[in-house]
């Protein structure tokens, strides 16, 4: 029997220590860089993405170390992401991870470039993580592939919808498209870029494909509800922010039961998605019901 | 004889088109991030840092395509700095090249995130140039000497190094160490990553990284002494502002015509470096005097 718990804990241990060794110990004249860099990349976190692309490198049959050093450079973007989005001239967000967000130590131009260093060093980690068992040019298509997710077309664009939605009243689709941008973009390439990694087949990525998509999508359907309805205490972040700011929600556009309904129904899109794939895809499955049930 | 006025013409003309290709034309829900970033990436400037790169790949043999989409990787990159560096929490610059800076057209949410864009984006072109004549081993490796020049151990920690300088006297051996981060970093890869792209051999790498080197300081040194010489009107930018913000430089340092000799003496070394090659250089070394020489 598959035990998630267990999973979790030593997949999350294999991403701290990678990650902690990628930032320098803070020393010379850049070290309140290196130091604002390791606060927020070491701060906590859940570390899904990265996890989840560990865990879609083992459903093809790869070693999750083939994937970790993408695992980390995933994580790198989401947290430069983070700093980023939590800037006065952004979401304004004094607290993340249940701590004082980036720019509240550092201040503003510091928090800037913490998150400039993350997000440039991300694509020397994955460029250096090439090894005797990957090929270079599988290395290079995720570098293409993780730019793409997290650049104009991806994140960066989604934010930009994200910060003109404000006050304006969206539909399910606009939502929806905002979120496949903003988060699911992510999302997905941490599941096809790990399975890219680990020698997924073309069969195998067209499903994996699916499944992230769906898994991304629920993840933010539940975001959402626990906007509503977690305490920041729970979250670690201000909560019902969301409504705070007009922002359309799953919640607001229909409703707190259907969200929690959509989000299941996704969950099962997602496991359907796997029926093709064997025990390897037993943390895929877990990590699919933990982000619907998830109460953080 | 070669033509230094043609070439740099023709040069930046395969560059622009390159650029004006990558980012589309704004439309969609993210029309005004898209805009944003060709506001800054097609606004102008000398694109130095391309036609080296292109003018490094021919030095070794290379036709410059195989180098064009890293030379608009770099230009990118270069671009999104400048956006950032212009941001009230950081230098705080209204112009850029004779038009008002990013943030003073867009907002400075927008263009924090065109920088991120271009950032993230750079990236992408660079892994999707990989073409028949580039091994992905020679691109892969470009990636990461790129990542490693714009990121925490390069630009992004020098820009913190000169942000905590402010007002602090600085030895020469500190401002050459801020410098060689700073604007050295993305220089030395332009020249260099441009030969790797173009084929060349480890000795040709060898030399290359000097004039690299002697290149790049010389460029600014001779930057500081427009600072101090030039008006707002030639150069594009607000002047005198190392001054003003109490910034250690060459001239406050050396003087004046210490540092012209300086910035000569660099040129020499950089001529020097090139002392193996043939006229396949002749781009490269015309281009070490124009920076020595140009009045903006």
């Amino acid at each position: 029997m598959f035990q998630l718990d267990r999973y979790l804990k030593e997949r999350a241990a294999l991403v701290e220590r990678a990650l902690s060794g990628i930032v320098p110990d803070p020393s010379g004249p850049d070290a309140l860089l290196l130091e604002a860099m390791r606060y927020s990349l070491l701060g906590g976190g859940k570390r899904l993405r990265p996890i989840l692309a560990l865990a879609a490198c083992e459903a093809v049959g790869g070693a999750p170390e083939r994937a970790i050093g993408f695992a980390c450079a995933v994580e790198m973007i989401h947290n430069y992401s983070l700093i980023h989005d939590d800037l006065p001239c952004m979401d304004d967000d004094d607290l993340r991870h249940g701590r004082p967000s980036n720019h509240k130590v550092y201040g503003e131009a510091i928090a800037t470039l913490a998150g400039d260093g993350l997000l440039t060093d991300a694509f020397k980690v994955l460029a250096r993580s090439a090894s005797d068992g990957v090929p270079s040019s599988v290395v290079l298509q995720t570098v293409a592939d993780l730019a793409h997710a997290a650049g104009s077309a991806g994140m960066v664009g989604g934010q930009v919808i994200d910060l003109q939605s404000e006050g304006r009243t969206l539909t399910l689709d606009e939502l929806k498209h905002l979120h496949a941008k903003k988060t699911g973009a992510l999302f997905h390439v941490s599941i096809v870029g790990g399975a890219r990694l680990g020698g997924a087949s073309d069969t195998q990525l067209a499903s994996l494909n699916e499944f992230a998509r769906a898994l991304g999508l629920a993840f933010q359907v539940v975001d959402d509800l626990l906007d509503v309805e977690a305490t920041t205490e729970q979250m670690g972040k201000r909560t019902r922010k969301d409504e705070a700011a007009g922002k359309a929600t799953f919640p607001s556009l229909l409703g707190v039961e259907k969200s929690r309904q959509f989000a299941r129904e996704l969950e099962h899109q997602a496991l359907e998605a796997l029926s093709a794939f064997g025990p390897s895809a037993d943390p895929l499955r877990a990590i699919a019901t933990f982000v619907v049930e998830r109460k953080q």
